[in-house]
């Protein structure tokens, strides 16, 4: 897997790698999400793919490992994107459903797509965005359902604090 | 002045100061702006205060400087102030109408108040977060306005990439 660091501009090793279905996409924000876990953190990946399938950058949530209250998974993944012209034709896959943060960087930054592996444990912007002519696709797998919603009934204030409920 | 720099978590220098109007609030996020103009950057500066006038982080656009899409002004002042449990009644203060992306952070976050220096250059989602209960204050400072509209019309592409419109 490539492009997990943290590094702004971080692009995928070469030779460039395809992931033509929903499932290999989510498969990167899933495991990103898995490292953040391994790391301590809050298990929450994401992948920016183009158009074509090539992963232009993922993260996941940094909140506890760089003590950054800015580096949801979302913004991670689009930070290591690099800097992009043009978002037209991106998807956006992410083992959460994005919150209203996260949902203003798609709606802003004009990405076509995405792709949702979860949103029974929690619901962001994603009707908001499918108004604003957002493709949502909602796989809820129950993996991922399973594994935020054991961290989020394990440490509620850490989850509270990622979302700003207090 | 304190905390510019990008650092996450970074804080005041003691003794702590306070901003107590909305001018000596917006002088801070002036400064940010004009730093990262100094610096070749996108002139955008924001900073987030307490309830109480608490200068709580600072930050400006480092897309250029940092190569990074993710740092609008508001998101690198709001990761400059480190993780704060709630960000009730704090005020975010930032040169330039957030866009849809720092406004979704304003309302994701539950920051309470934003005072925008310019809203005639662009505007973004202050009106929607008016309707969602966030305070907005314009100001509409001539010399922002001429500084961001003078950008504008210089570095065109630049702009246009850093709004995400192609």
């Amino acid at each position: 897997m490539s492009a997990v660091s943290s590094t702004p501009g971080d692009t995928p090793d070469s030779p460039a790698e395809f992931y033509e279905t929903d499932a290999q996409k989510l498969a990167v924000a899933t495991a990103e999400a898995l490292l953040g876990a391994a790391e301590g953190g809050i298990p929450i990946g994401a992948a920016l793919f183009s158009a074509d399938g090539r992963l232009l950058g993922s993260g996941h949530n940094r909140r506890v490992q760089d003590h950054d209250a800015s580096m949801h998974a979302e913004t991670n993944a689009f930070r290591n994107a690099g800097r992009q012209q043009s978002y037209r034709g991106t998807v956006m896959v992410t083992t959460l459903s994005p919150c209203w943060y996260c949902s203003g960087l798609v709606r802003q930054f004009g990405i076509s797509r995405v792709i949702v592996g979860d949103d029974l444990t929690f619901r962001g912007g994603q009707e908001w965005l499918a108004e604003n002519g957002v493709d949502i696709t909602v796989v809820n797998n129950e993996a991922l359902i399973a594994m935020m919603g054991e961290f989020v009934e394990l440490n509620p204030r850490l989850w509270n604090e990622d979302i700003g409920t207090d």
